[in-house]
């Protein structure tokens, strides 16, 4: 699926306690992409958690997205900086970090931990 | 039930420590309440932490306060919200943090965390 | 992917102790297939053990196999009965079980066991 | 609810398999109903496991028969032996098992385990 | 607490289901007695296990039939065979067994298995 | 037991590293008094987290003071402030964190964490 | 310490409930014995399991007992029988099994299981 | 290293209770040898379980033999077998199990288990 | 093998956020050396994260990287540093930090942490 | 043994990367000393933690500078600070950290932290 369509999957809705910074977490267990060297399936957790500013993510929209990458080529570094930009575009939070963990290959097991914003910014 | 009765469940007792910031935490495995969108119940686990002033949150009564949103329909981010607005209202803590901590719904498991006085404040 | 063609996917190789009744277990902990009512993704653990006769099964050629389910609608009964019928057919073992555990969906954990052979047999 | 409308709620579906001895298991890990002494609400885990023989349960029907014991006032013991009994009418199984495993209430943590066919079956 | 006392408080309601022999487990985490050596408190779980006939045992007489030993001198050995006696006068049970999981005394962890009717029997 | 007489049970011995700023620390996993409203046995694990100045705590003296409490009727709140105040009386330690941390009551599980010197001291 | 010697530290007492077959276990954390091969220190798991016959074991003495194994030179497979043949021998049980799980000596870990009658007695 | 010469490392000393039929367990938890395919390493847990008739396996000449895998290309069902023929052929046992349990490799984790004597024997 | 000729080994892929401070972690659990004082072989995990600037490390590559230090003797401390040079030197990162967490031997279980920068760079 | 002699049995190696502020841990988790109250074996794990100067412990020495303690009187407090000035004195570390944790007396289980320097340093 190309970048564009699957922002357009995201939902939000109003963040009803806005003069409050709290936090909210949502973790998926059961993420799956492909790999695009060797066309083997990835599986991995994917962890969000963010500051809502005026928007929250709709849940089971959140659900499309990520079922979204299930047949698409991408790595481990990519996919978790893309969903950390795909869901600053929608939500415009004040704060959010993004952690990927996935199963191991190879006797490698990864994380990528993406954070908005970063030291850099 | 409506908000305004459900605040008056919660009852308090005089804090016997008052010159020291001591931290108290509670935590409710058995809470539920009902999807507002799909009807479904919820389930998750309620954990209150708090350095109180002059009064400390009777036991019993939290337990039926917390019972009573058992049929209320109400989102995860608010719920956790409202349980700290209630509870601020009632003990004027020193600080506060609730954390709600939801089961997986379609793969994705949700945690909110409040706390006051936040950042923002 | 056609079940006959999925058989096909399978190799084997010959059992090098064909004079003792050893077990052999695989416990693939990535699968995944599609829900036939919802077309919602399902993931589980498929754990193959068996007694070898004369072949056994090729761990790449087994690897293939399972992902082969990836994108194809099937219900929890019946995937973890017909790659017990699929190994069968290639490998004529002793003995062999198929244990398939699926994670949650709308709260309910669901695991299925076939055996061969079974009572009936 | 009365225990005949429950029933109703229970579904079928054809047993693909019927001439193989297979077990299935559903595990309910949010089940509550409410203390017919107390009034105050139980917690606990339902498994449900069987060998079908026409039938098998469909398990979104089983997931509203379950959530129908939400308010009803009924004891541990009889909870587990009335779904038991329900399901023995509606899916006429080979075999089945129920078990009951219920949250800590004053210091005691509590069991039941039904079967069918028993050893006074 | 006299034994002959001990027992008055334990209480039965019948059994339901008299026709099936089922399992009732209870599990009380929370057993504490003292050494009758030593004077100190012991700290232990005892689990109560038993295929009912027409009486089941009531849960909050159990609880405070267990909380009478809190300050009586006893051995381990003792107060689970003493449990399993006192429980058999009252519920004449087709089956039943006691464990008591004491916690480390002097680098030793002990546990204490009775059943009825035993080997001996 | 009263207070006062309470506090007579605690021993100490001189610090034989007074030079250094170092962290003593005991687990009591078996703490056990009454609850004042019911009557009913509360448990618990005590942790005394401690740098000594002069003095440390002799064990068996502190097994003996916590033992005390066994059948005296204190809320959580209280008996680990008590704990502190009596502790700090004895010791005079440079710093000393007490958690009380309470076995489930009506679903609610309870923590009480109170240090010395705190942000109002 | 000599065998002869060191079975004269088991003590025992009446067993109170001789008519009775049930299980008593007995498990020590902290055994430990020295290489007899290398003079170094070993360490281990030893776990008593017995059906007493008109005898118990008492634990002061067990304690004691196995002790004396501190600075003995004994391999794994002899420390475990000749435990079971001095309990044996102090206890005449109807049954007695002895489990000395060690800690890991050069990527190996060691466990011993000797038993009383066993299938040759 | 070639199997005669392997099997030449293994030592062994005379069972000290040969009238007992007592179990000896030893579980090397860092096997490694090579995937005859691939050449890429692979990692295991050997566990060497069994009744001695004449002889025990000496521990140091066990590690050193099951090190001397460490390069060789060997397929798990066979490195398996290949242990247990070898100890038999040493040590003449009454009974043995070796069971290899081998890490992930392409989402697969493989268990072997061969008895002897076994069913065909 | 030749620490010059190892490091060629590594292979790294242009990194696509550059302008992003985000975490990459890859765990590594089935490394294994040699022992430069026994020649016995060392087991171990380690575990690489790093905060990357121009480049990513690629994964196969360090899959093979690893393996090169299979059968060569190296201490704890010099293998952890060693693959922090080596991958400074080929990825020059913003941060890097290596763990090198290794089994039990003689008792004793060793783990050495290395950064970059470190305090005193 | 007196602490003059058991300081000569620690030895050290030159630290080869003097110029990177590192950690090492070594972690004895059979660590084991006499109660001198009680003469009663005590059980515990040191976890020794430092950064390097010019000299890193040996392991072997380490291991038996460890085991020097074994048939020793000495309280907790005092074997955690001793072990810290010993290597201190062998050392001369840039930073170290002795954690001893000791197994469970008399229901209570202790730590023991020291550090140097400390904040009294």
């Amino acid at each position: 699926m190309k970048s564009k369509n699957r922002v357009k999957l995201l939902e939000s809705f109003p963040n009803s306690f806005p003069n409050r910074d709290y936090v909210i977490i949502h973790q998926a267990n059961e993420f799956t992409s492909v790999c695009p060297k060797t066309g083997q399936p990835d599986f991995g957790m994917i962890t969000i958690k963010y500051i809502a500013d005026k928007k929250c993510v709709e849940l089971k929209s959140l659900k499309f997205y990520l079922q979204s990458y299930r047949n698409d080529g991408i790595f481990y570094e990519n996919v978790t900086n893309t969903i950390l930009d795909d869901l600053i575009s929608v939500l415009k939070p004040r704060w959010m970090e993004i952690v990927g963990d996935f199963t191991v290959r190879g006797g490698l097991q990864s994380k990528v931990i993406a954070t908005y914003p970063d030291n850099k910014s």
